[in-house]
């Protein structure tokens, strides 16, 4: 199977397929699309229009027969399902059920960190983020809540992961969130900075890391904060 | 278990893993806090503060024991995982896959129609509908994707239902949607209005339908179009 995925430097919708799949040791080929500005004439959509699922955004996964699964969620459900032998998700099923809660809520939530700390890897940003926080309290909110999110799964599960000894489609959901809190310096209690650690120094997410440094592009609409890379 | 829900009227979010029970004859227990403004007073808040979920929203299902699932896909997850014998989910895998994706696309994205046409189930607003139509750009890219969506789900299938005889949570995901459309009157293609109206005329959704009725509130957070009901 394919993932398309977008710039490694700033799409964090493509990391959390991409992290669940290599952090778990399943093979797949991966297809990247270089972000445009998504106009009319946009590359990327015309990329995308011809894989015919019928939207124009990343990540998509595409199986050998063109069968096609879009929405990182329902990417990783579908990796679950093909894949009964990884712990994509945790065993236990309440675990299980707390895991998708968080994913869901990262999935249609957390709207002021996504917005004014977008995911750019290589940049560091630690005077935008010590402005932010003094000034957004939607940003203080969403914060509070990821530490909270995180503690509360690190000490149900005992780490070092979010449920336990095992790296899973959780840890990848929240992996983003990893990026823009280093990048920008915002402030974090001790576990969930460590836990920050745990996952930038994971093999996998440092093979994206490295990649992402070696991208020479600048997508001007993920660049609030700078005017060249 | 308990499945806590908003008015019924207006909740959109609530009417989802409702209508997938109800719809599937899985038992449960409706629990419903009143909407207010969701002020620093708000007694919906402090209700939901009482369940120590760590979220103030609604929908939410407890069992017995105090374990919480919030989020409403991760609730129509955890009833799937709960309830293997039901069709929650279609049983092909590629259907679940497509299925799954609608569901994620819903759960993130759709931002104008669920801005503007927000669910108001005993309001009619053919008027508003139709000047909506004409000046959001938005609105019309939301309502082609949910038509293009029914199309295709509906070819595939055979339907009455997306994905076949049998009514699942990926209807129970659209049902929100059936009652904007038919609300604000938006144009829809025939199978697509076809298929809102075999939504509207379930059992399950009538029921709901008809305690919506009943109700007397008028929060006006959710009633952008008019000053008292
Ligand atoms: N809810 C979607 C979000 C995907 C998304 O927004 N992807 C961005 C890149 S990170 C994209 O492809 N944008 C292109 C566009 O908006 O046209 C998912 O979970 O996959
Ligand atoms: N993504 C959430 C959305 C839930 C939601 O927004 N619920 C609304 C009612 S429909 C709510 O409880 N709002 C209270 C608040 O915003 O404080 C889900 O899927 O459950």
């Amino acid at each position: 199977m394919k993932l398309y995925i977008g710039n490694k430097n700033y799409s964090s919708w493509s990391l959390r397929p991409w992290l669940t799949l290599k952090g778990l040791g399943i093979p797949f080929e991966e297809v990247q699309l270089q972000f445009d500005d998504f106009g009319p004439g946009s590359q990327f959509h015309a990329a995308l229009d011809r894989l015919g699922a019928g939207v124009r955004k990343v990540p998509i996964l595409v199986e050998d027969d063109g069968f096609a699964v879009w929405e990182t969620l329902a990417i990783a459900e579908y990796i679950a399902d093909r894949h009964p032998e990884s712990p994509v998700w945790p065993r236990d099923a309440k675990a299980r059920a707390r895991a998708r809660s968080y994913c869901a809520e990262m999935h249609a939530g957390f709207g002021s960190i996504r917005n004014l700390c977008p995911m750019n890897i290589e940049a560091f940003f630690p005077d935008v983020g010590a402005r932010l926080i003094e000034t957004e309290p939607g940003l203080r909110k969403d914060l509070a809540r990821i530490d909270q999110i995180w503690n509360e799964a690190l000490q149900a599960s005992g780490g070092p992961f979010l449920f336990g000894k095992e790296f899973g489609a959780a840890d990848a959901y929240f992996a983003p969130v990893v990026m823009r809190v280093t990048r920008f310096a915002l402030p974090l209690s001790p576990m969930a900075a460590a836990y920050a650690k745990t996952i930038e120094q994971l093999p996998a997410m440092q093979e994206w890391i490295a990649a992402a440094l070696q991208e020479q592009s600048y997508v001007a609409e993920d660049e609030p904060y700078r005017k060249a890379r």
